[in-house]
Order: structure tokens, then C-alpha cells, then sequence
């Protein structure tokens, strides 16, 4: 091995810009940081375009040197001090890998289906400003076996180190696509046949009700807005209908992953109710 | 109003030590910051020692003045540096208020069904360590209409700050309990008539198999494992039936907000499609 660069040479230099979106649109890379992750990186089949790890790191990661040389990643040694500079934790593991943004047009991310016939589950986050809980949700529409991640209108960028920590891999096992434009990605939902139900706490569709189940048990996009102010009034408008969880008690509402994680598998039970084709 | 008072005045020292655990569970108070949490705590029936408020937080909120008065709590002028010593937030609010703890003891929370004929749906944290996560699931919750949550084992307390704001009021809103002996607390809920389910990655029962709707429908504890181990081996063999979420896509699992708010939110629909009896 060469010996370790420092916080200066132009690769540790050119990845440090990856820390912020602009950066990362730039380049069109992204830093992906731990163990965990960069081992669900290397599974991916995406590009890595190289993978730089501390001593200690590697010492620690001989499966992950191994699986990178198999891959043909290029692994760059760097000092803590380098790798610490990659990272936006507190506590670095050492181990950063760069690779291609995972993004791909709202077309082709819906021409997904399991079965090559389309989408019939699909998670839109518009508005949703929280790295975490971009990553959150990731998370559980991958559970939930979802086709795909749409993050459309201000939406945070699902690179972000955060969000990435948060999806625990699932930034990497489904199609994420990003667009701008809410109410265009909600008709593109639309035209592959998908019903686009909205998250909203003043929504006209009980999700209990039970003439709501062959709606959530059919092809659907659920669509969740932002964090402080649900979804705008442009997407509660585009969507076909606005679907509330109940709330029995007295808590004003609930907060957005957890919302999220109501109303996905809300439809995972329908589905499976329905005898609909899930993965195995 | 008196001058406000510094950081040294005998009053902000004792409210200090409400900070930690030792000094809460010694004095048998804690501190509740933010308007809005204040304004829960004053419509709480439990005793409010005394409100700290600078003077630019009493002029944002003369109505929390207002009710402190009616209610005879004590408001009590402090420095800026004085409340951001009794905040562990980054941006404090400038509003503190002392309250007693909320906890009750177990069986006093398991005679709260909201008939007066016992409890019917509680949820039973065992080994939570995250405080966020305590505030996060006492909020689902409170949402899903339960009747008490039940914090056992090495749960963290749910007085600590993170966990009240997580909570977004919900700390005020259904009886709390404390108890570090897990199977105790799992037979004291099997005593009053409560099957008791807890939520595993590999239990036998899946949340969307037809049979399991009559179980989740009826009386039911929810016991919810650590974030890094799930429920520990005790608490698995002292639960009736292990419950696991569907995973139907590549993630490994769901993080522990999640995973509760689905478990919860099957027995909300279930109960519903029962017809059980809940809460307006």
C-alpha cells in the first residue's frame, strides 16, 4: 500500500466537495460512509469509483478490501484525520466510499415492476425536508416492497450522509428518482396506472375504513409531504384522494416516518389480504 | 416582577440537578421546556412547581403567563443564560417549567381503561434506550388510542428532555409507569386480562396472517424490544406470542419507531374492523 494521504491530496480534496449537494450534483457522486454501508455499496451495481479507508479500518475490514480488489475499486489509504474530513459523524468509521449518484429519471424508475409489468407500489416523498427521515422512509418502502422512491418538490437529497445512515442500505435495493415537480410526478404515477393516495390529517378517506381496503390493496403511489406543513396544497389538489390516520387519543398527530410506516403497511396488509403478488 | 434571577440563584441551582436522571429521581421532579410542551403540562391535573421564563419569552407568550397564574404555578423571571442552563436544546425557548414526575406506579396505570373495566390496549417499552425513541412510541401511542405505557427493564426515562419533546405532549396524556423487572410488568398486564404480544423480527406470528386479526383485535399489551437487540431473551419467553413485521423487500428490518407504529396501527385497524370499543 502507498502510504496514507493526507487531508490535502487532490482525491481526499475532490471527495471533501461531496459533502455538500452541490458537490455531490456536480461531480455526480456521493460519499458513502461505515462498514454497513459501504458493504451494501459494493453489492450494489452501480459504480464505486474508490474506496478510502484508514489503518485501523482496514484492519478491521479485510471482507471489504477483499470485495473491492474483487470489484476492481481502487483503495485509497488515508490518515484519520483525512477520513474524519469525509465524514459528517461524530464518531468516523474510517471507511468512505465515492460513488455515482443513485438517481435515475422518474420514468425509468417506474418502469420497475417486480414482474417487467410496471409499478404497483410506489413511495412519493414531496416536501420532505429531513435527511433522516428521507432515509427513514427509504427504509421502510423497501421493507414494505416497494417498486420504487420518488422525491419529488423541495425534497432533501436522499445522498446526503444522513439520509443514506438513516435507509441502513435501502438507499441502494430500490430505484430512487428525483424531480422538482410534485404534480408532474404524481400524473407519471397516473399514466403507469398507479391510484396516488396522499398522507394528510384532514384527509376525506379513513385509512380503516373498510371500503378504503381495495383501494390501499390495489396499485398505488403514497405520497408524503413535509415534516412541519404536510403536503402543499398543489399535491393535495394532484392527488386522486387524501387518506388520514385515525387518531384515538390525544396526540395531534404523528410524526412523519412513523405516519409513513402506518400508511405503506396499511397497504402491505391490504395487499396480502387481496392475495396481491408481493416479493418472496 | 422581581429582577430576574442568574444562574446562581438557589432556585435555578435545584432546577439544575433536574437535568439527570439521580437528580430527577431524587427530587422527584423534572423539567419541561417549550411553549408548547409548557402549555401541556399546564393542562396537566399533576403539580407544576414553577415556571422559569425570560422576559422575551414572556412577552411571545402572555397566555402561558396567564394560565401559570390561574392555576397559582409560580413564574419566575430568569436571565437568558439562566434558561439555556435548564435546556439541553440548541436553541432554547427561554420557558422551563418544574414539574412532578409523571409516573405512576404499575398497577395504578393498568386501572385506566378509559370505562373504569380495565385496560384494554397498552403498550409496554422493555429495554428502549433512546430517548427520542421513548418520546416517539409514547406519541404513537397516545395516537392509537392506548391506555397506559408501561417502561420496563433498562428503558431510559421518559422525563428526560429528548424524550418529552419526542413526545410532543403525549407524557401528559396517558398514565406512565416505571418498572425495571420486565416479566413482572408482562404478568401484572396477563393479570388484568391483556394478551401479550411482543414485536420480533423472527416470531412466529405474522402481523398480516388472517388468523392473527382476532388476537390484535382483542385486549392486547404491545411489549417493544431494545433498537439494537429487540426484546431480550426474558421477555421473549414471558410475552404469549411473538410478532413479526412482513419485511417483503431487501431491507434487513425497520427501526424501532417504525416497527412500533405498525404494530400499533394493526391493532388500531383490527380493533376497528372488530368494532371495539375506542376512544372518541
Amino acid at each position: 500500500m502507498a502510504a496514507p494521504g493526507t487531508e490535502r491530496t487532490p482525491r481526499v480534496v475532490a471527495a471533501r466537495k461531496l459533502l455538500r449537494r452541490t458537490g455531490r450534483d456536480r461531480a455526480g457522486r456521493f460519499l458513502v460512509e461505515g462498514a454497513q454501508a459501504v458493504r451494501e455499496a459494493l453489492d450494489w451495481d452501480g459504480r464505486v469509483h474508490e474506496l478510502f479507508v484508514t489503518g485501523d479500518a482496514s484492519l478491521r475490514n479485510p471482507d471489504l478490501l477483499e470485495r473491492a480488489a474483487a470489484r476492481g475499486v481502487p483503495v485509497v489509504p488515508v490518515t484519520d484525520a483525512a477520513a474524519a474530513g469525509l465524514c459528517d459523524t461524530v464518531t468516523p468509521q474510517g471507511l468512505v466510499a465515492v460513488c455515482d449518484l443513485l438517481d435515475v429519471p422518474v420514468a425509468r424508475a417506474l418502469g420497475a415492476g417486480a414482474d417487467g409489468a410496471g409499478p404497483t407500489f410506489v413511495t412519493v416523498c414531496a416536501g420532505i425536508s429531513d435527511p433522516g427521515n428521507v432515509g427513514t422512509v427509504t427504509r421502510v418502502a423497501d421493507a414494505a416492497g416497494c417498486d420504487a422512491v420518488l422525491l419529488a418538490g423541495d425534497t432533501v437529497d436522499p445522498h446526503n450522509g444522513k439520509a443514506v445512515r438513516a435507509s441502513t442500505g435501502s438507499v441502494f435495493h430500490l430505484p430512487l428518482a428525483r424531480d422538482r415537480d410534485a404534480p408532474a410526478v404524481l400524473q407519471a404515477c397516473r399514466d403507469t396506472g398507479l391510484v396516488t393516495l396522499v398522507a394528510d390529517g384532514r384527509g376525506e378517506v379513513d385509512l380503516h375504513d373498510p371500503a378504503a381496503a381495495s383501494l390501499l390493496g390495489g396499485p398505488v403511489a403514497w405520497v408524503l409531504g413535509s415534516e412541519a406543513h404536510g403536503a402543499g396544497s398543489e399535491v393535495l389538489a394532484a392527488a386522486e384522494h387524501r387518506v388520514r390516520v385515525p387518531i384515538h387519543g390525544r396526540a395531534e398527530s404523528l410524526n412523519l416516518a412513523t405516519a409513513a410506516a402506518i400508511c405503506l403497511y396499511a397497504s402491505v396488509a391490504a395487499r396480502a389480504a387481496a392475495g396481491a403478488p408481493t416479493a418472496p
